[in-house]
């Protein structure tokens, strides 16, 4: 048994006792560092199959000890633990699985999949419930760069984390959760499963599938072997989402199959009125569409630098009072 | 006259006698800011219509001079003297036509269009045939900035400049406009109208198409008031080019229709393809897709960073040769 209250969220006490990260990717990664930065965990125990991620994990400080299964350390963990799950979202299942079997009721289990309705099926599944251990969430963060070398400390700071809680949800356990992502200055919010999907489905999986199927269309489609010769920087802007990890993405929109589908659809709606406005030649509806799309972006351009900005004064006057 | 060889494109003599930049936004006062930077020319005359917008280059330092007409300065024009149409596309052939009936058959004229068919015909409809002095450009270099406060001098720096001449298209002129972009670190290559519009409106007005229809599908089609709340900087970054200027956008769609309804046909069947892999649960097909779509970005990005590198070695070096 430690000695440190579990519960305590100051900086200068950890936190937790051992973070245990299944899968040491950017997300599982990227959490680790950051924890083990801000000081907020005794020690991060991680899980991978793949020997040269561990021995990388290790080297790069992310983790102090690499197993290859969750069964090799369950015995040691208890209250004021935490597991967190950075699996593929299709792979979450067989790692609820093996947890289920040897984890106690004590730990606190939290992942980061990007999809949460697959993940509480699975976790009913696995558990024929939903248990107050059970804290599913997802950070609003990421990158094209994907695997252990793409974690980093800073990844989560300033961004969202949608803690997606049901009414099974243990109050500890929750606050526990909340206060990891807070330790790291990140902003939690929490919203239900169905929202969260739908939202995240038009709002982050869409633009993958729509990026994925641009580079897709001009590289395999347009026979122009010069077609990406002539592109430039706004190209390569607009498809850095196109260079994602690819199990990661096709599990996500597996997972999350019909709030994708939703998306598309009304998406390709649009796309064939504005196309059917542009062969019309129609001027002023063209502008219209196009007027009041720049509207919309340029306020949520506003809306995010905002919430940037009060996210760093907020972090730097709580620094200024430790 | 001057006593200049207006030939002489070494940076130490202006290569070009005045630069006359119809249309002082993004892409024509950053061409003026470049090049008076490179001391490559002896006078920028701006033409604008809007008494704010001429204030505004004055006090910028884009231009020493500016008249709301070329009609005004047109008398003073020369053999060495540049006109650079950088308006919106669909306004091109109003300012032809001004050109035409006061600028002498010496002085060069180009533009910054991003589509060239519809500039080429708007050339032979105004002087009924293409003469030696227009040299139609575009280069591919932007933001999702506009207007004469955007305009900034290093814009084009290791960009690329497509020209494209035709068979009637003068020597001399072409070799001014070619040493023009060369003198401000640019890139010239040539390709024929035709491909020109092909390729940029699959690389380039697709994109933009599908950005403007993306954030009016989100912000207008969706009936969820909170979509935008819990995106992040990925959708940021593939939003960005629906901040873009309206009617410069507009005016493109509508001068390459045919290639961009084409792209756009191309693409929604791509992923009308996708949506029924995902629809499937076809996890095989969904992974080569995105495989596939990943190997090909990936590799765009590649050359678009070795292309950036030698361009910037090459500069480097010839800065060290003088």
């Amino acid at each position: 048994m430690s000695g440190n209250s579990h519960e305590n969220t100051s900086a200068n006490t950890p936190m937790m006792n051992t973070l245990v990260v299944i899968g040491l990717g950017l997300i599982g990664g990227s959490l680790a560092l950051a924890l083990k930065k801000a000081n907020a965990c005794h020690k991060v125990i991680g899980i991978a199959r793949k020997p040269d991620v561990a021995k990388r994990a290790l080297e790069r400080g992310i983790a102090d000890e690499v197993f290859t299964s969750i069964t090799e350390v369950a015995g040691r963990l208890g209250a004021g633990d935490v597991i967190f799950i950075a699996v593929p979202t299709l792979t979450v299942r067989e790692v609820l699985g093996e947890i289920q079997r040897c984890v106690s009721a004590e730990v606190t289990i939290t992942d980061g999949a990007s999809v949460k309705g697959s993940v509480l099926d699975d976790v009913k599944a696995v558990y024929g419930c939903v248990p107050p251990q059970v804290v599913l969430g997802h950070p609003i963060a990421g990158s094209e760069q994907s695997g252990v070398e793409a974690a980093k400390a800073d990844l989560y700071e300033h961004h969202r984390i949608i803690l997606t809680p049901t009414e099974h949800t243990g109050k500890q356990h929750l606050a526990r959760i909340t206060a990891m992502w807070q330790e790291i200055n990140a902003e939690v919010l929490e919203l239900d499963v169905e929202n969260h999907d739908a939202i995240l489905g038009a709002t982050s999986h869409l633009p993958h599938v729509i990026a994925f199927s641009l580079v897709d269309t001009l590289a395999h489609d347009s026979h122009n072997e010069d077609i990406f010769r002539y592109a430039a920087g706004g190209f390569r802007d607009f498809t850095r989402i196109a260079s994602s990890d690819v199990v990661m993405w096709r599990d996500i929109m597996l997972a999350n199959k019909k709030a994708v589908l939703e998306s598309i659809d009304l998406f390709s709606d649009n796309l064939a009125q504005l196309r059917n406005t542009i062969a019309a030649g129609d001027s002023q509806g063209l502008t219209e569409i196009f007027g009041r799309s720049k509207i919309a972006r340029d306020q949520f351009t506003h809306l995010l630098d905002e919430r940037k900005a009060s996210l760093k004064a907020k972090a730097s006057s709580i620094d200024d009072e430790l």
